[in-house]
């Protein structure tokens, strides 16, 4: 895409108004007795109209076979290139947890791991404990102090933990202490850099207490720790695109994403519909919304394909409520694929529609995969939707006399 | 795209000719009463035909939401990376008025500007004064002798000139003197690195003497200066294509963004039939023909669709007349849209067509922008244009064994 530079330059304030709908995991795939997916499972009146007044496609969240996890697949959708910004798993976990990170701060993920007595791992993920479990394990590994560096250790869910080193001098250039394997010790931190020196230090201290402290606790005896990560600096929106933006998204992860990125995150409820009031509430503060929409993945992971449907017909139905807002330019996708078939997240691209007074509408019907394959935009990079909002909210000036 | 290297070497002289008509601005959007763009309100059964023969699309002059100018929009019909190879004002401004500007020149746009007693801007344009007192001004101007630099003051248009200085070393890395806001006095140039010091000194120096002559004048004071640029080094279309190449214009503009990239520009009438006249006098001495049809941009820029309607059916009309010569490719497209709603060049995709005996035609019937929305070419890059008349041409040899 275009430089950030370029992008800071032809950017201007404008009152326009610009609303960027991710329903998560949106793209699904058919049912095979069916031969339909969720999109074209779901009665969604509202959806389909906005279709017909839009330009339509499919958009590529990373590249195409890439399945994406949500940071990537968001920072794609909010100009970034993610093959490019990469947002470590630490940092990402500490967002998912709503963990107030800091600049400074190094973030590492970590698993409950089990290890025998010689001290090799036998199970990476300690049995899969429950996240009750993990509760006291963390209560129990806070009491680790290091002279100079503040630890926090915050549960994630059954097996998986994060933990935050906070102090001066921390680097990100540590290796992970998870081997991937079984049979085989957990590996020390090392320095891939001297400037990591003191970082390495300071995690192998840790471990060794927490060695301490677990033993004889079963299955959770051991952590392994993989992804150290600092805060990325990324341009915000404020500089990058004279937005002033607002992330309303009701978990913990999608409002650290826009956070990230410089945007405000308003305070919402559980409910789509009370996403949209808090839209509404906020409307003449912001001249950028990002809304995120949970359960279309969280439903598609479960491999519910009737609860993906049920997530899709609530969305259409409160988009009206949305849409009576009067947003100049309004775009609906997810940020990636998560059809119920497969369970999880896929490359698969997702449906993408953008509607602009200035924008001339194609021949799409339908807000289905199927029906988006016909539209004006083709497959096109997730990474050029900020370009076209911009441009169609008229708020980028003449590249070049 | 490919390297400038490997397009060298592939290139082959051949006997075959290629036609590139760019109707300026030729994108469009609907109307709101009638639901039509320009392209699809007129009549135009010479366009609609050669689009049913053709592989049609929508090229993207830049990148998906930039609106280009004139210069960047033409180097990507030509092949070259408009994000990389920069024109600068200055040099487009002195190619817009017809200056034969060399290879060492330094040129620099200027607005006659309005400063008060005590020396800060209050009007960056002086009034907007007529084009007559601006020649008035210039004439005075051209007083001003530097030694070891040649000056060339030129009246533009209104409340803007253009400046050239001619010696040696001169640089383009020096800042602008124009504020860019009122309230403030105009800055003092600036060299951005030690090797531009002495081209920073000559522009002061000129400005002090242009101050002095200039004191008492009202509404026009003072000046200041934006985008100091030099000729860009441009791989040209001789070498590059191994083209001889002939640019066809009415206007300076696009008669010196030819002279740029080494066409020999002709000289021509004010009407497109006068155009097609100066290929078919010269059909014989070139083998690609860049044609410039100007109307559907002014139309466009001053918001009369019915005259953009009628400048778009201008073109039609004379079209058996080009197609006669029997070019073996001919392409036909905009550098940028100029819907007339809009008043203004926009970021908007542009209709394209590639007629060649070597392509499948596609179903496109009509040369609109919806029709072309489901041409085979899709969305693409304007960079592409020249790859594809070159194969279509049989004038690019195989990649590799």
């Amino acid at each position: 895409m275009i430089p950030y530079e370029l992008m800071s330059e032809l950017s201007m304030k404008t009152p326009s108004k610009i609303v960027l709908l991710v329903m998560d995991g949106l793209g699904g795939l058919p049912r095979p007795d069916t031969g339909l997916t969720e999109l074209a499972t779901a009665t969604k009146p509202n959806l389909d109209a906005l279709a017909r007044e839009s330009i339509c496609g499919l958009s590529i969240p990373i590249a195409p076979g890439i399945t994406p996890g949500s940071g990537p697949a968001h920072l794609a959708l909010f100009g970034y290139d993610p093959l490019k910004c990469y947002v470590g798993r630490g940092v990402l976990s500490a967002l998912g947890i709503g963990f107030p990170l800091e600049p400074t701060d190094l973030a590492v993920r970590g698993n409950l791991a089990t290890v025998n007595d010689e001290g090799a791992v036998v199970d990476r993920r300690a049995g899969r404990i429950s996240t009750e479990k993990n509760r006291q394990i963390v209560a129990l590994l806070r009491q680790i102090k290091i002279p100079g560096v503040e630890i926090f250790v915050e549960t994630e869910s059954m097996h998986r933990i994060v933990i935050i080193f906070r102090g001066p001098n921390l680097s990100e250039r540590v290796t992970d202490t998870d081997p991937q394997q079984t049979g085989v010790p957990p590996l020390p931190a090392t320095a891939l850099e001297p400037s990591a020196q003191h970082t390495a230090d300071v995690v192998n201290e840790f471990l060794t207490a927490a060695r301490q402290l677990l033993k004889g606790y079963q299955p959770a005896n051991a952590i392994l720790l993989r992804g150290f990560a600092k805060y990325p600096h990324l341009p915000q929106f404020g500089e990058l695109y004279k937005l002033r933006a607002a992330a309303v998204a009701t978990y913990p992860m999608y409002r650290g994403l826009g956070r990230l990125v410089g945007m405000d995150v308003l305070k919402t409820g559980e409910k789509f519909a009370d996403e949209i009031a808090t839209v509404r509430q906020n409307w003449a503060d912001y001249d950028f919304f990002y809304i995120h929409f949970k359960y279309t993945d969280t439903t598609g992971e479960d491999g519910d394909f009737t609860a993906k449907v049920l997530a899709i017909e609530e969305v259409d139905h409160s988009l009206p409520d949305l849409l009576a807002l009067g947003p100049d330019v309004i775009a609906v996708t997810g940020d990636h694929s998560t059809p119920s078939i497969l369970r999880a997240h896929s490359w698969n691209p997702v449906p993408y529609m953008l509607r602009s007074r200035y924008e001339i509408s194609d021949s799409v019907e339908q807000f289905t995969e199927r029906a988006c394959q016909r539209g004006t935009l083709g497959r096109f990079p997730a990474l050029q939707s900020m370009l076209m909002l911009m441009a169609n909210a008229l708020k980028l000036e003449k590249y070049g006399a």
